[in-house]
């Protein structure tokens, strides 16, 4: 078992090279490794005006004012799933076969079927898109990723980490978010390993409807990629639109389905998240043992939450998604007309998710230069924080959470009138 | 916001070029990513023996006999978490700031100090050793990591699945595992980032004194190269050894530490693991934010247990780790007393974690031609696995473990000695 070893004297002398500095040097990985939402927002340095209080229209955090909550299903399932103490060990690193079979179950429907062998759990969303980027996309082959634009930031944290390319595809806010797909077809190249659809859209709170879902997949179709489609908002869709999962739709495009019970079942915290594997036409036959090699790397997500899922998935009641549904749906239009008043506002209405654009007509701003000054300065007179569109890449906008409690979210709205009809010209 | 897209019959050509096959290609670094456990265990297709039951010495999961329950403090922690419904939310990406303030306590002992800005919580100590190992060593440096052999196999599959190239060093059985430490020297070269030590060592059962520590130690300091110290079976120590920290013995070497609640605390499947950054010489500042960075790609562990945390760490009494390691002592005794009886087999007692290496002496045994074949003969006729030290790059050895319920330890030395009986020439 032993090797030779050389002289000590030998060795000793690299050691004399290296001697002089002793600062550990990181990877580039993660010198690669942004955090776009952040770094935008440290650079403000926003003081609130200490004389009202702070509403943060910014955090994609549905539980934080706690007016949200999970199901009591939800929490009884965990109860339960605790006291059964058959749920502290080791699970496989893709989720007990019974939380697969129950997320499968849970996805079926419009025709779909998924079996538990088309899941695999990750450690939240996060981890989900995480595994498929790095199952498709590799910077030794120069891949890159097309994601649209605005968009959430965190496929281009991944994507870059690992050395892979970021192109995006424009966004239509003029024709309720929908894709230009003429120019993400002209963004396509030889080295583009996979598109990103995220539907319904966070910032935009878009949801696209059938016709524009078949067009953007045949685009994938034709050229032959495929997508990894970020569905962590499904069925948060107000009751005018329908969503439609990518699934649905016998495009014949191999698709990587992200979600979680994160946003529908208010528990993003937990850090549940999956992979659903929709291949038409055996496409995705090698990248599914990559998921499954990938998935060996922090083996999989909480057992607990894990012997949970199948009771939350099948006996959180319809009115619990409704009464969110309906509780968005009177936020987003209360909100939606209070800032339709403001001057040099235009509010876009949403059709799901958790969010609205509003765009900031700067020219009738012109104390401020950007985006980022108007918004510092809401923050500065009014204490309420709006997200910067240039946190996803579209500067002129801004992100609010349409999940805040009422009575916050008007309070907010005057606050913003009083901001914008002062400043207004 | 629009750009200037080229005319359709352009793509279109490309599209032509590439519409042959269709079939996506994963990336490279699945491709790298392996488990060489599963690869080497799925090679024996083993079949027990239909009139025994199977006994799995194999699983380095405490949990699975059902005989190691988590304490009664933990699960309270994680019912009280679950009803302060404040836990569902995101936290921040490196843990909640009482779950890290909690951990640093309970990891400053022997005069040790950490805080909780020295503390990143991830989900598992896979995790953990995942983010060390990308922050500090990367492909594009050509980097290398230096692992123990035997060695838990996940260093390897993390480091390969990065490109990241891994060398070993040598453990002297003879010498209750020791380092060989003139091999580890020889082993060192220009691109080794990291060196990782795991102590106690998995599958070794072996704790390793003050002074070989300070030995391992200097060497790492003469070559100004950091450790990873994978200390996640901490304090799992025979009472007549002493549990040292790398970080006890102010040695001048900036270490991250790895560990969790894993398997102390007897909840591997709830994946909470944890890195402790000791940087005596401020030689890691880049490395914090290094590793900050590299926390926003999974954004954290389950909140639910992190809200557990403080009161885990605290409330769980002495009585509880003594239990186990009472239990793990006799069992490990009387299974060393029985092997050490067998014609053929040498096992080596361990001074503490979950597990003891066996060597096979094959010469003994000529009806089997590698070690690999005698653990399936002895799956085949007994129905007893042991886990092949071919999984710990050390062929002829097997790793059981000393958790199993001890009637069933008894039942399963039995059946190794009627084995071994048997074949033994």
């Amino acid at each position: 078992m032993l090797e030779t070893s050389p002289k000590i004297e030998e060795v000793g002398i690299y050691n004399a090279k290296k001697a002089k500095e002793w600062k550990v040097q990181p990877s580039k990985t993660s010198k690669n490794c942004h955090n776009y939402i952040r770094s935008i927002v440290d650079t403000l340095n926003l003081e609130p005006n200490p004389e009202k209080n702070v509403i943060a229209l910014s955090l994609g955090d549905p539980t934080i004012y706690g007016n949200l909550n999970p199901s009591k299903e939800t929490t009884e399932a965990v109860q339960k799933a605790l006291e059964a103490t058959s749920y502290n060990g080791y699970g496989p690193c893709v989720g007990f076969e019974s939380a697969r079979k129950a997320v499968a179950n849970y996805l079926s429907y419009d025709g779909v079927e998924f079996n538990p062998r088309d899941i695999i759990l990750c450690s939240g969303c996060s981890s989900s898109l995480d595994l498929c980027i790095s199952a498709v996309a590799c910077s030794s082959r120069n891949d890159n990723i097309l994601m649209p634009k605005p968009g959430f930031p965190i496929y281009r944290t991944l994507a870059e980490s690992m050395g892979i390319g970021v192109k995006t595809y424009n966004l239509l806010p003029e024709k309720g978010w929908e894709i230009d797909l003429l120019h993400l077809e002209s963004q396509i190249d030889q080295n583009t390993a996979v598109i990103i659809l995220n539907n319904p859209s966070n910032p935009c709170g878009s949801v696209y409807d059938e016709d524009h879902l078949r067009a953007f997949l045949s685009i994938a179709r034709r050229y032959q990629i495929p997508v990894i489609a970020d569905e962590v908002y499904e069925r948060i869709v107000f009751p005018h639109k329908k969503f439609v999962s990518t699934a649905a739709l016998e495009s014949g495009v191999p698709i990587l389905i992200c979600g979680g019970l994160a946003k529908r079942f208010l528990v993003p915290g937990w850090r549940i998240g999956w992979i659903a594997v929709h291949d038409p036409i055996d496409a995705l036959s090698d990248i599914r043992t990559a998921l499954l090699a990938l998935s060996q790397k922090i083996i999989g997500c909480n057992t607990l939450i894990q012997g949970a899922i199948p009771s939350v998935l099948l006996e959180t009641p319809q009115s619990f998604y409704e009464d969110i549904i309906n509780f968005l749906l009177e936020n987003a239009k209360m909100t939606y007309d209070a800032l339709k008043k403001i001057p040099g506002l235009v509010p876009y209405m949403p059709d799901g998710a958790l969010y609205m654009m509003v765009k900031v007509d700067l020219e009738k701003f012109p104390e401020f230069e950007t985006g980022l000054q108007f918004i510092t300065g809401l923050m500065e007179e009014e204490s309420v924080f709006c997200l910067p569109g240039d946190c996803f890449q579209l500067p002129g906008f801004m992100r609010i959470v349409i999940t805040v409690p009422t009575d916050l979210m008007i309070e907010a709205c005057n606050r913003i009138s009083d901001f914008c009809n002062k400043y207004y010209t």
